[in-house]
């Protein structure tokens, strides 16, 4: 026996909400009615799922009572509005925005707190670096990791479409030596790093920062794990890179992190000598890209890694069709 | 009475020897009789210098004896072939190049090194990042750094002329939709970031890497410092960004972690809240930008930082001219 279940996707004409439903579809997920909801701008466009033109409409005026399953991938506020009518109406919430306050979970990492969820199921897809950390971090537990140490290096992808646009259109004045004109971003982002990605606290940190330490902790299990982590936005379009180093108690046997890395789901680890790179290797890919796995220079409790992962589709909307895929399970 | 110098640059050509030729004359160098020279591929071109077009001559027919202080700009073959006859001709060395077994220094860390250095003098001047970070840290000593964990985004002008080129080349392409074809880099430079500058060795660590653990230990007096360090390559043409998180053994004081910056010498510290770029801060600048000056999430005992310098101009150039000109004030 087959069942399908009815669907809403929150945010389906972003970047993520968009890659959401074309997953769903390459996965064949059991999609009995799909339901594309946006707020009162993006309503009125369509999306493509199974060859037809699905219409786009307006989150406010949707009845929850139709579907069982619920993906919130537009941003936070929106979140904060219409899960508690999701919730209410028995829905099953995935929220990948990070506004609930829910338990966060990435299948290579933690799937077993699902199956400890009450119902109906509220549950947290996470950034796109702590995801990708925690997929390649999770197999590397006997490690005992002392200290995580990253800077994170984002698509601009990760703040949306017009983020991308801005990017293309700054690079193409520069090319064309033509005054820049700054609009999304507050300064020259082509050929440039901008060292912050969003608006700092008064301590400094953005919020981006806070979120990263407290999912990977989350994930990993480990609330004392001690992570210092600086989130920069690099001039590349799609997928994001992230420079690793963690200490760890006792000397690092890199044999044993190699076979782990090479055995684990969800990573593809490049040979000793090369290494991965956002727009070569990760994007449009449903794995964590990992290379240059080497100890420190002269500390044996010290191990690097490089990782790339397309933010959009591995680092977030394919973590919550993986949630769901687990959560539908239970109900199948 | 003033006296003036017979001075020869070795890579006149390249990105740095340019720019300290520039140097020299921006900031008045007594220079006499100034030689540029470079192998024989660049070896006829022109560098201009004090309203005059300088002719650059091969540097294998160069009588070292005309000159009082050499300045080895090239790559470190050209400096081992050539450096012993400068030395052996009684000239002062300062090299540029990282191949010399020599101390290296950068004024604002540790110039006492300079009054202990033998006759005729051969010092060096570090690499970007070291450099960098040298200038930055040695005013934090105070605050006993167990740990410097460092990844270094690289402009493409690290790489000379040659990779400055290719990247606009790529990028033109790319937006252009035109087949990218990758002659200099070995992949996609344009809109990726690339984790390796160099070849690894069988650890996996790149000569740039080690260079830089082993000049900050020296450049800061502590030779016992942990330091983690990755070199990226990121799609800027000029100026590099580094990301610094330091462990300390005690709680760090933010204030007088700032109050320090504020006064050192060499640095620009920018206001709480904002930060520097590459290109819109450090390109043609002598100093080296600070910024999102920040403790841990919730480590007390954490320090994070943001540099931009000019790679080019303060991260080599410069630091040799400066260095030249604390050793001509004994010959004064």
């Amino acid at each position: 026996m087959s069942q399908s279940f009815d669907i809403a996707v929150i945010g389906a004409t972003g970047t993520v909400g968009e890659t959401l439903v074309q997953i769903l579809e390459e996965r064949d997920f059991p999609v009995a009615n799909l339901h594309l909801l946006a707020s009162s701008e993006s309503a009125g466009h369509s999306v493509p799922f199974r060859g037809k033109n699905v219409r786009v409409r307006e989150v406010d005026e949707f009845d929850f009572g139709k579907v069982q399953l619920v993906f919130f991938a537009a941003g936070p506020a929106v979140t904060i509005s219409f899960a508690p009518r999701a919730t209410a109406a028995g829905c099953t919430v995935i929220d990948l925005s990070g506004a609930l306050p829910v338990p966060h979970v990435v299948p290579e990492a933690n799937p077993e707190v699902l199956a400890s969820l009450g119902k109906p199921v509220q549950v947290g897809s996470p950034s796109a670096a702590a995801t990708a950390l925690a997929v390649v971090l999770a197999p590397l537990k006997g490690l005992d990791i002392l200290r995580v140490n990253l800077t994170a290096c984002l698509a601009v992808s990760s703040q949306g479409r017009e983020a991308v646009t801005e990017l293309a259109r700054q690079t193409a004045e520069l090319l064309n030596v033509r005054p820049l004109e700054p609009r999304f971003f507050d300064r020259q982002m082509a050929f440039n790093l901008l060292a912050q990605v969003g608006k700092p606290d008064a301590l400094g940190h953005v919020a981006l920062e806070k979120r990263l330490v407290s999912e990977l902790r989350e994930l990993l299990a480990a609330p004392l794990l001690k992570i210092s982590v600086t989130c920069i936005q690099a001039p590349v379009f799609f997928g994001d890179s992230y420079s690793v180093s963690l200490q760890t108690a006792a000397e690092v046997d890199l044999a044993a992190v190699n076979a782990a890395l090479e055995t684990a789901a969800g990573i593809e680890l490049v040979e000793a000598g090369d290494y991965p790179t956002a727009v070569g290797d990760a994007v449009g890919q449903d794995v964590v890209y990992v290379g240059r796995v080497r100890g420190g220079v002269d500390d044996p409790c010290e191990l690097n890694l490089w990782l790339t992962v397309d933010n959009v589709r591995k680092g977030a909307a394919l973590n919550a069709v993986q949630l769901a895929e687990l959560l539908i399970k239970d109900l199948l």
